[in-house]
């Protein structure tokens, strides 16, 4: 088990509920701390959710860049700057290039509001409906080269209902992914997962010191 | 609803667990009837459990056909010769052209071994346990002109545990399989199922005579 709680950046671009989730965890400063909450456009509630709790915040405007890997490289500056060992997207709506998995290898967490590989993309819930489904749900798994792809690190199901519409939807999804990001950053921050070939073992705590 | 059990012919290609399911479900002779069973394989379980259980067989030889167009038709004639009013695909292997969908409209139901969109085709198991997730289930639905794509009637979560293999995986989605597709079959022979648009909506029987 790691002595001190886990630096890691969290990346966001709108609302940052999924950023309070991880503020209001009791796991935040134990298992892991924010060093730092990473914009890619200003004035957003997010960046107001951190200051709100004390945490450095940072704007990297998307618009300011000439291309996606000049944008990745100023993101993992900054959160390198903090002292972050993992990236955390939390509602983050940006691709990264392959430099930023170069930098954080088997550190950067995305959630995504589908069973993936089902619904990739930035409209899961929205093709959800459209597609009918009758059980969609949270996927949070590492970032790699390909868009929503990673290896998962934990799903979770949420039954669709005959009356719902994107909102009643987006937020019973939004409950599970506020109670799984932070379970799962806090077992990243413990050092409890290792990927194996896509597969992501999570280490069994209660096994530590039997052999 | 419907005063006699409602004609269904099931598809086969195999052992036939999903039609022993339906052999054996209490629905059978009150909601549905089946009133064949159709191999395109000769010498396979599913024919046995069929003649054990009184139904009569048909064996339709894929190989026998020059095209899908010519071996579809004779399943539908079989079909229709022994007065079936649907099809319910039960781990037929076979995909059938768009002509038994125009016998058939709004009634071949099939089952399969993931949560579409996620995982169609052939493969369904070992391609969820390649790409590693951690849930995956069973869909029930309406075939349409696309490979598992129709109408999804039911979908249940099935999750998938670190030390699953291709058979231990399958045998709990299977356990599914055989209480969902006798469920869903059941409530098409009372007439509850109704498709708009991709959406099918089961009739709440409660309702009945509410306007």
């Amino acid at each position: 088990m790691t002595e001190s709680p886990l630096p890691v950046a969290v990346l966001v671009s709108g609302s940052g509920s999924n950023l309070q989730a991880l503020l209001d965890d009791p796991g935040r400063g134990l298992d892991f701390a924010i060093c730092s909450v990473i914009s890619d456009r200003p004035n957003v509630t997010a960046l107001d959710r951190a200051q709100d709790a004390g945490v450095e915040t940072v704007v990297v405007p998307w618009s300011d860049f000439d291309s996606r890997e000049t944008f990745t490289t100023a993101i993992c500056d900054a959160a390198l700057g903090s002292g972050a060992l993992g990236l955390v997207l939390a509602g983050f709506m940006r691709i990264l290039s392959q430099t930023a998995m170069e930098h954080f290898p088997d550190a950067i967490i995305n959630v995504h509001p589908a069973l993936l590989p089902a619904f990739p993309g930035a409209h899961a819930v929205e093709n959800a409906l459209v597609h009918r489904v009758a059980i969609t749900g949270v996927t949070v798994h590492f970032v790699d080269e390909q868009v929503d792809h990673g290896p998962i690190i934990a799903q979770e199901a949420v039954g669709v209902r005959p009356d719902d519409d994107v909102a009643s939807l987006h937020e019973r999804i939004q409950a599970v992914e506020h109670r799984l990001l932070p379970k799962v950053v806090g077992a990243f921050g413990r050092g409890l997962l290792t990927v194996h070939d896509r597969y992501v073992r999570w280490e069994d705590e209660s096994e530590e010191g039997v052999d």
